[in-house]
């Protein structure tokens, strides 16, 4: 048979096998690995499974690309070409693009914008969210909460807050003494999302505003059972509000450098510093990634999504946002290995939301990063020098991890956005990556709203 | 209508519509934009049509990644992680993955590998090969020639030639005199191909080894027609073989940087350079991108592409590569406008390329990229300042153009994996597009060898 009719034919059957599966729910699970571009696939890919393998991402049936965009503050027409986790998780929660560090709320005029967890709650739907970072964190926070700062994560911030413990921020005017909704944890344990699973108890065990409760017992209070260890998730019941905390802050990530080592300088000899075409250039010694010892008692990814599903599957339908935050968290660090850790968490996740979507085949899985990040792979003999004369290393200016892979090579992965304390993010557009039944609805090319619109529409929500 | 059978129908109109068209030739074009990565192309964009807007090339219906694989020379086995044009092209050409500066030739044991084009020629099709660079540079040579050294480019490197006039390298293995084929521009101008057209003068205006003729008389001699000028490449006939050398060597860019420009160092205050923390960094001032004085008497890659359509178009089929080689080359160079201007280049070629396939409909176009390039698209305002307390400069290790976009923004390019000439290459999987003539055999994810396989399918060679 022809090749082309077959597809056709193909195609006609499952459309009919789908037809007779029309009364399973419809769900959302968008999976999104903060600042996973390329780069940060390719060099977990090349770890991982080696450099010919494939990631279950890679493998995933659907392929698009995203548009990241970003406006100032001031002038909101005027675009802005990199983005930070708060403007683009903004966008995708909610379709409308904003200035950076904003939680849903517009640039410029700084309104509250609807977001599709909010949307999903009015509709009857259940909701969602699991982070490898702090829930107040600006990803799972811009599902949920309203404020223009993401630094203003929990009541102490919200009086004379610093952010990185060096820079002032005003948060006051959103305190409910000014008649707003107070810090993102305050409206996290306000909300009535039926899971929330991840970092940042030091953001809850603290006193609310004018209160003598911490936002913890407020959490309580609005009816979430607490969880803050492996043992509790697997035992929680899903007949209330689930609220897991697992670590003070950020989690851990699965992996880190030999001990604990990051990306380094290269050494250079003094006549080198006199002059940078003279001399030699040490690059730092080779390391292996190894199990980060304080990840142990943290529940994995994948042991997150199976408990959120567990608790979201019903026959109303669900979204659910799972982000792998330290894919980013640890490249502004130099970890690569930190961030390899968190493609691979991220894989097993994606692994148990395909399995699900199996037995519930109205479940889009969506994939994507909400903007680029600093690592890139570069190579371990310049491309400028002859390996048969010795052959010379990348001389990066800025620092660089050098990782030997399972499979025996070594992988140069190279930070050198930032001399500072931590690296920035790239302004590139990101990959997007859905399960099948994503094919129909998401174009080769789109842009951050866009999948908010997908969203919304494959839940019924607009 | 329900939309899936709407789709389904709408794709079985189109194979009938398809089926009577059987009988126009099978014809592959095939674009490489060398370097040409997803920072590339989100740079490009922001500047040629806004950061919302659409290239070409964004619009194509079918979108795919392809993994970049290259191995150790000295033990195939082992891969690489980053490659150079020659290799990745070698796997465009002829589905093996070989080690870095190597022409169609294998890693270690050093075979000639049949290309694309020698199998089109073997079966009757017609074949071309555009390029901006010199028609003796890696890609382009890689689909014609063999030889393990990409630099052994014409005779005068063929004995004692030194490798970017610095490290010797080794060719005379190759030389006619010891039963080879010699230097890459002999093996082209003894070549069948029907029309080559980039730069490259000055590998061909040189005495031919052990001859007293030049290369170039010897591709007379061959059979080939010479035009070196704009006005002669319109006035071609289509009868003989075409060399169209219209540069000695890599063809100027269409755009550059104001007043000639490229990246630059951010300066900093004597107190930033006792520590990295304290005192003032000063990015480099903005600039935007003009045109280009010396590219004016240039024929435009569209002109070329429109040239070599018309030389190729028949009833027998054929395979044509374009490659714009200088996304890559201006990249090395830290010339953000001239990789700019290479993707407008491209982008308009695609446009000729696309123009054709409405009128010969069994046409492949595919669009994809060698290689990562080190150019990183960074904040304007660090993530890690605050703008309301005046915003902090990316403090970049490396080197900066701010680009002025036409929109009214300003754009970093950072490039920082080499402090040494040129910056390298990076690691990442590269974009693939194709036409709608590829959407049921491109997957969404390739490998640089599956484009070989796909192509050669395509023409009937395999």
């Amino acid at each position: 048979m022809n090749k082309r009719i077959a597809t056709v034919i193909a195609a006609g059957l499952l459309s009919a096998s789908t037809f007779s599966l029309a009364e399973t729910p419809q769900n959302v699970i968008l999976i999104i690995g903060d600042g996973m571009d390329d780069q940060q696939i390719s060099i977990a890919r090349n770890y991982l499974v080696g450099s010919q393998g494939r990631l279950t991402l890679d493998a995933m049936p659907v392929r698009s690309t995203a548009q990241v965009l970003t406006v100032d503050n001031d002038d909101p027409n005027k675009p802005v070409y990199v983005a930070d986790s708060a403007n683009s998780a903004t966008s995708l929660a909610t379709g409308v693009i904003t200035s950076r560090g904003r939680i849903a709320t517009t640039a410029k005029t700084d309104q509250s914008i609807t977001t599709i967890i909010e949307m999903a709650q009015q509709a009857g739907l259940k909701t969602g969210i699991v982070s490898t970072a702090s829930v107040t964190d600006a990803t799972p926070a811009s599902f949920i909460a309203h404020i223009d700062k993401r630094f203003c994560e929990d009541p102490s911030m919200m009086i004379d807050g610093l952010m990185h413990g060096r820079f002032p921020i005003e948060c006051e005017s959103y305190t409910k003494a000014n008649g707003r909704s107070g810090s993102i944890s305050e409206q996290l344990a306000a909300s009535n999302v039926d899971v929330i699973l991840g970092g940042g108890m030091q953001h809850f065990d603290i006193a609310a505003e004018a209160s003598d409760k911490t936002v913890l017992q407020q959490a309580v209070d609005n009816g979430f059972n607490i969880v803050t260890s492996v043992a509790e998730l697997e035992n929680a019941n899903n007949d209330s509000k689930l609220l897991g905390l697992f670590s003070p802050s950020t989690m851990p990530t699965l992996m880190r450098g030999e001990n604990g080592r990051i990306a380094e300088a290269p050494e250079k000899s003094v006549m080198n510093h006199i002059y940078k075409y003279l001399g030699e250039i040490t690059p730092p010694p080779v390391m292996i990634c190894e199990d980060n010892p304080k990840f142990a008692s943290m529940p994995t990814m994948k042991q997150m999504t199976d408990a959120a599903i567990s608790h979201l599957d019903s026959n109303q339908g669900f979204f659910l946002m799972i982000e792998s935050a330290s894919i980013d968290k640890a490249s502004h660090g130099r970890n690569a290995c930190g961030s390899i850790g968190e493609v691979q968490q991220l894989n097993a996740a994606l692994d148990s939301a395909l399995a699900y979507a199996e037995t519930s085949p109205n479940t889009l899985i969506i994939v994507t990063a909400d903007h680029g990040q600093a690592a890139q792979m570069i190579p371990e003999v310049s491309l400028f020098s002859n390996a048969a004369y010795g052959g010379l290393p990348a001389a990066t200016p800025g620092l660089i991890a050098r990782i030997k892979t399972p499979e025996g090579s070594i992988m140069g992965v190279n930070y050198a956005t930032n001399e500072s304390f931590a690296e920035e993010h790239t302004g590139v557009n990101v990959p997007v990556f859905a399960n099948i039944v994503g094919q129909d609805v998401i174009a080769p090319m789109i842009t951050q709203p866009d999948i908010f619109t997908i969203t919304a529409n494959h839940l019924g929500l607009k």
